[in-house]
């Protein structure tokens, strides 16, 4: 990202540093999201973030791998107003009050004070829904598959970068559907799509499930989640996908003349997956050296260094350079007046995948030195000749071993637990699979006693029915809920 | 679009047409941004607009474009709050008062009140110079070349889909250099992207030039435009490109240590593209059958219709459909249960530049039937064999034949004028080129009398001196500007 600004101490190789996960996770990620240079803070504006170019570029090939998938499903792109106003949402009475604590609302517009306020949308199921009632009319019209990408403002009281901040960047997919079936298999369908984005792209696995009622989208049946364990063991929910059953389509008369004549109610969905992902990436990969970037969202995935002051040496890098990007590698070289030493600090901190080190001894050898970020592969010596053409497979095997290594993670902190004690002592770095009640009075007291909230009632869960985990009243949910403390 | 609820009406064609241009254009423009499904207006809400999923893929492919000229040139994504706060925009005196009038502001928010009004950004200068200021010490730091891409809200009093609405999508660049050589160059690079976007993308030919201090942005230098002629002959500003001098600079402490150790300001620029350009593209090309859509950003550059019940054409044309998306050809095969007669006239309101019929006789004799929306090539019997290989090179064929058509255009209705007669005759449906004693007063008189203003001072304009059109007095610029009735 050569054109923007650097941060200015960059010859201070100290301040590079961040403190150690152990030491203070929390303190870790803020330290890292603005020396990584993802991110800052406009001044005087609580809340708000600036994504910066590195950041940046990690949303657009994210952004890049979904709307793929998206338009692979037979979906298309629209773009919805930003200014909703406030009878809107008021049309939908769970809606309205699930959101009413975070909206920003615009009063004033053109010099005047508006008659009937506007609200900064939150989410889109609103406008999207008196667009819909006005389009669709007969069965011939479903289903309707549109997706938007855009911005959307959520008040938050404590803020954090990426995680929550008072304007983030989303996708949000609102489709309408004749009936239950294919507006829940739409549903499945796309967070299917979340999950092998976060496993495909950003090398997370994830536990895709159904959330419970108290932690349901304001106004659906049935809210999905996929949620990620990050570093620290807390979870972070990473996409979701919302059944609407004809909640909506009540609310907005969003109606349809079926085969037979008869006007029905259609079936909604909505789905999202927001900029808080480049929040899971850096916590689920990142540790004490810096951000741990997965290849496929890396925005340098190969740092080309070269050594000494030779024109030789940055001549044979600009040239593996070139070849590299023939075979679709985004690869950079680092021609900064700065010591190498430096350099590779800096892209460890960056997150950088894959160093290659050049220099004189190794131009003469005809090798070059490749350092991989993580794992097994380390520091190695390898041939110039054929390199470039190597990367691809290299990348590859890198992802593998990123997500092989999260997985191998997520398994020692993950663990079913039968007693309180021992669902006490799983939910302070990890995640407890228990058998719950159902009852919302039990989640308060779970969360109170223990910080854990129910993530989920994991999909592939097998059946099984006994004791809740803290009350003792029989199971409601057939299976067990994954616990955890949560972003 | 597959996905998207095709009009309700789609079984009466008569429902298809337009107003005629020459009886009322801006009746067929409002009628045709609806019927082709482009854009819609959200109930209840003056001045906004919903971009439907054809208008939008439009954008989309405008988008790529840019973007990719964009990173071409040195320039990186980021992005930037939607809400900024008062204060940040009252820094730049002029820039205040051009944008007060048209501002929307958030004073309430998460419940409560503001202590400070935020405002929904109009454009972004003021909110990335305090992050300029902070990201900016030395200069090694320069040149900072980001864009963003992002919408943005201006309250129009009187709105029109896609040329003037509540909210917009655009790109804006903004740069920061050490000097004014490198930001003027900076400026006029951007331009010349916008021309040649203009040019070999939407099939318009621009006349570039300098806006008269009148028509400038509100605290820049010198601002730049491409202005366009649409089919009424009037002029619509397609892309601007500011040099800020150090206004903004001096107003947010851009600053920089040069390499004697002296701080100084930067010199910075913006520049913009916006979702007007698809206003542009309609009015440009488009006819009483409706759309004509220039190839590089239609949605559906090709568009087979098999004919009749028979599977082999369906099949045949499915088969031709695939052959042409290997050779990149964006290519829909319109299934629909409809006449032949109904899909030619909705994909002909559409502007779908080629239309290929595929009948069972066509099929028997090896040929299809190829039928240019626009143009000498019309309807023609062609060879089926290689006819999806021949695609490309008809698409290139077919976007210079509409750029020499636009082009043939603007030549037959702009002229040099030297006299108020044939100045007023001719901005009744063109452009005309005269000289100007330089003087707003004079600007205004123009245009109360004729309608007309001064869209640019063009670039290619050849040195000339001489008596002002209007009022007789020394011409100021050194060279005619054009004049014109503008969007």
């Amino acid at each position: 990202m050569g054109s923007e600004p650097s941060d200015r101490r960059r010859d201070k190789a100290a301040n590079l540093g961040v403190t150690p996960q152990g030491e203070d996770f929390s303190a870790w990620y803020n330290e890292l999201v603005l020396k990584a240079e993802l991110a800052d803070r406009p001044p005087k504006v609580k809340g708000a973030m600036v994504i910066r170019p590195y950041g940046y570029r990690i949303w657009e090939l994210l952004q890049e791998q979904l709307d793929r998938r998206f338009k692979d499903t037979g979906h298309v792109n629209a773009y919805f107003p930003l200014l909703i106003p406030m009878s809107y949402l008021q049309r939908e009475a769970e809606h309205v009050e699930g959101f009413s604590p975070e909206l920003a609302v615009v009063t004033h517009a053109g010099g005047e004070e508006l008659e009937e306020p506007l609200v900064v949308r939150p989410t889109s199921e609103t406008v999207i829904g008196e667009m819909y009632a006005k389009w669709i009319s007969s069965w011939r019209d479903l289903p309707v598959l549109i997706n938007q990408w855009a911005n959307v403002v959520r008040w938050e009281l404590r803020p954090r970068l990426f995680l929550r901040t008072t304007e983030f960047l989303w996708q949000e997919g609102h489709t309408a559907h004749a009936d239950r079936d294919d507006a829940m298999a739409e549903t499945m369908r796309m967070l299917d799509v979340y999950e092998e984005v976060a496993r495909d792209v950003a090398a997370i696995p994830v536990v895709p499930g159904e959330k419970t009622p108290g932690e349901r989208f304001a106004g659906a049946v049935a809210t999905f989640t996929i949620e990620g364990m990050m570093r620290d063991g807390r979870a972070l929910q990473s996409g979701t996908s919302h059944y609407m059953g004809t909640n909506f389509a009540r609310a907005f008369d969003i109606m349809f003349q079926d085969p037979d004549g008869v006007r029905q109610h259609c079936h909604t969905t909505s789905w999202g997956m927001s900029t808080r992902m480049i929040g899971a990436v850096i916590m689920a990969h990142g540790d004490d050296k810096g951000l741990v970037l997965p290849p496929r969202l890396a925005p340098h995935q190969v740092v080309v260094v070269p050594i000494g002051r030779d024109d030789a040496a940055t001549a044979a890098a600009e040239e593996l350079a070139t070849a590299a990007r023939k075979v679709g590698v985004r690869v950079h070289v680092d021609r900064r007046e700065a010591s190498p030493g430096f350099k590779f600090n800096d892209w460890e901190l960056k997150g950088v995948p894959l160093r290659i080190e050049l220099g004189p001894r190794d131009l003469a050898a005809g090798t070059a030195v490749l350092v991989a970020r993580i794992g097994e592969a380390g520091k190695q010596t390898v041939n110039l000749d054929g390199l470039a053409a190597s990367l691809p497979a290299r990348l590859d095997a890198y992802h593998d071993e990123l997500l092989g290594r999260a997985e191998a993670f997520l398994a020692a902190r993950r663990a079913g637990v039968d007693d309180w004690d021992a669902f006490a002592t799983r939910v302070v770095d990890g995640w407890a699979d228990a058998l719950h009640c159902g009852r919302p009075a039990c989640e308060d007291d779970i969360k109170a006693a223990s910080g854990a909230t129910p993530r989920c009632i994991p999909s592939a869960a097998p059946p099984e029915e006994g004791a809740c985990i803290r009350c003792g009243l029989p199971s409601a949910w057939g299976r067990r809920l994954v616990f955890a403390r949560a972003y």
